[in-house]
């Protein structure tokens, strides 16, 4: 794969603008009984008028085999290896709530968790203790002074939360507390390479506290930490490419994903219809945009064919609206593939449309799994498509003389 | 390509089976007349069938335009990347002769040669021995003794034979014996890397007394060694995926090669129905199954296009036995191609069939190298194929979150 650093020395200014529509799990599988996919299922004539114009293509998101989640996904799509830059669970715990990072922050995801007067665990999550519990617990976790350590803390979900340890020379490296069974007591943290026993020694002070704190509540007397990480250093979209990149999402964790890549969160409301009125309101102030669509994942993750099905309808729906804005280039896909009948994020390679007055047109009748087998972009892996999307937007130059 | 210690942190339990048929060399080319290959031509109907069921895609073996040998080729299957796992062709000689190496030996590839009285070659194979009298000077051989070395030296065919050098301390990367010219007197061995300066004292030393040893023979009074390896210390597919593998093959230098990834041998008739018949019969005891079959290739090597005709249409013939076992993933597909027309193993990429209930169906009418272009697996590397079986049979979890 060409590298990013290849890919800056060839961008070139331009004046095109480019949107990247991601329908979340779009990739499915058939139905019983016809053999359709949701997209074949599917009346999407503006989407298939799209195809026969453009270029089809097949993306692997990560390598063939492999389902990411939507990290990875979602990377690839922004054109960088997801097997090269690896995001930390606890970058995504609190990407996942808006919770803006520095890169002194060492992020990790939390569970309060029960422990008995021994300090054995009993119940890895608290007896899931509603989230109102969490976020004042949080508060008080808080409160817990370590010096030249600023602490954040917010509550995720249930017995979940997000810790940011902000300070110097906290690196990355270290084990989970987490035993994954109960009826043990919690792990010490330990640094996995010499550059993080700062940040052990820090870790393990915040737990040992935290234990204290925490020791006159019930259910929740005890935290358990995971997915200890550093905020990500990408290069951001604008050094590489020049572009000065939106993106338009309802839910936290992608925002957060495209800020991570230098993108910059618009306001938008929740439906489809008013993301699609967002981009109309900053088309004018952006090159690169990025429209996320969730709920066909949800729907694919539920199972529910029908509904994905609808869902991809009513993004269809919008795409008038979209090319009313005259954009230079289109991508459609998904950051991987949730077919209802397997009721999660698989590994099946993710349908591509590719759009730009620069294609060789495939001519396909359809946007569907089954054409994209045999589109021109052929079968990639996700992060190779973003230099082609830029290539038809004119703003790669030639490499080599 | 994803690592295999990235694959082994995503491979989780699960119940499934896995079968990899193998026939080998089955790519082909067409005959003169009809433009069909052996595929082509070839009565088919069950893996016809399961074409339009499952995937098809095709595989290149190392890469574009490169002929692998059995060992990339099925190392390459198993889903090491042969580019990066090399094995010696000392090693292939040993376990093409069911020889059981440990990792303190060295094994090189010797051939029975005849000198003059200058000690010059006048004939590399001492003009074709038969196999007996290999046999008898091996075990004149074996009797040479050297201080801390075991030797262990078996005859293959005509004037080649296998030795493993057993003992400490015997480091890969020494130069070969043979000129591979007559006139010339057998090189002396040299160490190409410091480590390797015991191994090649000890192979020259062995060199001299099998020398001395073969003095009065007529006309194998010389050896000459080449292909000097160690046993490659291969991650086994236990240790990646969890797996307990089986192989079963008539031919020993195909359990060996399975062995190396640490697959288990299962006794096995030497039709194509016994090999079956073994699977069967085990088939309860293992989570993966290799199968090979062996005579598409000879018959390809021969230049026998009808006869690897229905050589494949065997084959297909027990595929209903093998479905009567339920296997969750089933994988057709080659080694390499050996067209008949080619008479040889080829760099032509080898059609591949996966069939699983997870499969986004193609819809193929036939399972040929023709539909194999346009099949929803794609144009991959024979390498790549492993993980999209694991994922076939839900072994890898999620990568990232």
């Amino acid at each position: 794969m060409i590298s990013l650093d290849d890919l800056k020395s060839l961008a070139i200014p331009a004046q095109t603008r480019i949107v990247l529509l991601v329908l979340d799990g779009v990739g499915g599988l058939p139905r019983t009984g016809d053999s359709k996919t949701e997209l074949e299922v599917a009346h999407i004539p503006n989407l298939d008028r799209l195809a026969g114009q453009g270029n089809l293509g097949l993306a692997d998101p990560v390598a063939p085999g492999i389902t990411p989640g939507s990290g990875p996904g979602h990377l690839g799509l922004f054109g960088y290896d997801p097997l090269q830059f690896r995001i930390g669970r606890g970058v995504l715990e609190s990407v996942g709530i808006d919770l803006e990072m520095t890169e002194c922050d060492l992020a990790a995801r939390g569970n309060f968790c029960s422990v008995n007067a021994a300090g054995l665990i009993t119940d890895r999550r608290a007896g899931r203790i509603p989230t109102e519990t969490c976020a004042r617990l949080c508060q008080l976790l808080e409160k817990i002074r370590m010096p030249g350590i600023q602490l954040i803390i917010r509550p995720v979900r249930e017995h979940r939360f997000a810790v940011l340890f902000r300070g110097d020379g906290l690196e990355e490296g270290l084990s989970e507390t987490d035993p994954q069974q109960v009826g043990m007591a919690p792990h010490p943290v330990k640094a996995e390479v010499p550059e993080a026993k700062r940040a052990a020694d820090i870790a393990n002070q915040f737990v040992a506290e935290a234990n204290k704190v925490l020791a006159s509540e019930h259910p929740a007397n005890m935290i358990l930490l995971r997915g200890f990480s550093k905020y990500p250093r990408l290069p951001k979209l604008t050094d590489i490419y020049g572009v000065r990149a939106a993106v338009i999402a309802v839910y936290p964790m992608y925002r957060g994903l495209a800020k991570l890549v230098g993108m910059q969160a618009v306001k938008t409301g929740d439906s489809v219809a008013d993301e699609f009125a967002a981009l109309e309101s900053v088309y004018g102030n952006f090159d690169f945009f990025f429209i996320h669509v969730k709920k066909t994942d949800s729907a694919g993750e539920d199972g529910n064919f029908d509904k994905k099905v609808s869902l991809i309808e009513e993004a269809d729906a919008q795409i008038p609206r979209l090319l009313a804005l005259k954009p230079d280039v289109l991508m459609v896909t998904g950051d991987h593939s949730t077919p209802a009948a397997f009721k999660a994020h698989s590994w099946h390679p993710v349908p591509v449309l590719l759009y730009s007055k620069w294609c060789r047109p495939d001519g396909a009748p359809r946007f569907t799994e089954r054409e994209c087998r045999t589109g021109g972009i052929g079968h990639v892996r996700a992060a190779e498509l973003m230099p082609l999307v830029m290539a038809h937007a004119e703003r790669l130059t030639k490499f080599g003389a």
